[in-house]
């Protein structure tokens, strides 16, 4: 499995990756999940969950569009708007799930896949949306400013009591990782490094991309200390009658 | 969907139950989950998930087993042990699931159940066990003394990070009430009241079996505490670099 979150807060966008990938439990390895373009007028980002071939082959495509330049093509650099390539996304999606879908679901195997999109284009605003296997997407909303994907349970308590789209960036990056920390503990197929990528609207120009390793001190420390927070929480706890 | 968690430390034995049912999201309503019975030499309880016809036929027979007294019977009364207990319920699962099971999968209704058993006979010792659709079951051991049916992802980290056999008694009952308080915030399909059950060891009578209602002050107190004192501990981990 995988967990990606996602949050869009008004001072821009947070994206959060693990990058562990199992075919079974006997096939276990790193890949990554968290994708950026710096384009002249625009900055954009994915995350994808699910199986490997199915996103792998969506990225690649977007990718070789930019390359091949093709007049007819639409590219992540052409459209028109983040809206536009979302669903630039979800057509690439549907023609990877009709070549691939039928022969592995012909084999029992799983083609769903995922893949949040965030970004923003000069003259429009950061945007962020869900994109699903069949291409369709969805966007996020003041009421629900973020998207997980993959194992997205274990996390999604800390989300649910902290985030609103006034959270402050520094904030979300925060729970973002007190998210993923409680998923890696819990589930053995969500694990380091970690991919992190922040967007602050109209800079256009990522102010964090980087991964962060399971030998990283600062990381080490940061997890440590929530484990201590939480055992004092839970020691106040105690002293309480239910 | 369900909440159920049951823990078993060296102290003693914790059940807590949500008690919502649905059938569909226009189709929400309550049912108790959680059963106990106090026997002559023996003190039993059981949480049940899944499907709700299921379970409720399954406590049902056993309820009349208990009734009817046919000397051909074994009954939770009867059984020499909470290991034949364990078997019992799981045969009368079987029994259950061969009735109903075809007819419901016919339909596309999903007919999996599970049950979870904890108690003590006289001259035996405390013993939890986790009961499958097909009757078969496992037993907690001092690895992990804990076993969680229905919705048990939300819930978990927190159960990861404090539980262990020598866990007191009174922490386990806080464990289990912050693991279902997260998951309540997170999942729409568990809600209050809960249910909660305490057996201490050779006391063969429940030192806490009652109902927490959603108007309860203590519990609402409790949970207004734990989102402060998580509060408290992400304000602190704002401070740190990561």
């Amino acid at each position: 499995m995988t967990y990606c979150i996602s949050i869009k807060v008004n001072d821009g966008l947070v994206f959060l990756a693990d990058t562990r990938t199992n075919a079974g439990v006997d096939n276990v390895s790193k890949a990554k999940k968290l994708f950026t373009w710096t384009l002249e007028d625009r900055a954009l980002m994915m995350m994808t969950a699910g199986n490997l071939g199915i996103t792998q082959a969506v990225i690649s495509e977007l990718n070789e569009q930019l390359v091949r330049q093709d007049p007819n093509d639409q590219t992540l650099a052409s459209v028109e708007s983040i809206f536009y390539a979302a669903q630039l996304v979800g057509d690439v999606m549907r023609d990877v799930q009709a070549r691939y879908g039928p022969g592995l679901s012909a084999r029992g195997v799983d083609s769903s896949a995922s893949i949040i999109l965030g970004g923003q284009r000069r003259g429009g605003s950061l945007r962020l949306f869900n994109i699903y296997p069949e291409g369709n997407f969805i966007e996020a909303t003041e009421d629900t400013p973020y998207f997980q994907i993959g194992e997205n349970k274990y996390g999604k308590p800390i989300i649910d009591r902290v985030i609103t789209s006034e959270t402050e960036l520094q904030d979300a990056i925060i729970c973002a990782l007190l998210s993923m920390d409680s998923t890696i503990r819990s589930n053995l197929t969500v694990g380091m490094p970690l991919d992190l990528a922040v967007l602050r609207p109209d800079t256009f120009a990522f102010e964090q991309h980087r991964r962060i390793d399971s030998d990283d001190d600062g990381y080490r420390l940061f997890s440590e200390a929530w484990s201590q927070q939480l055992r004092n929480a839970f020691a106040v706890m105690r002293g309480l009658n239910v």
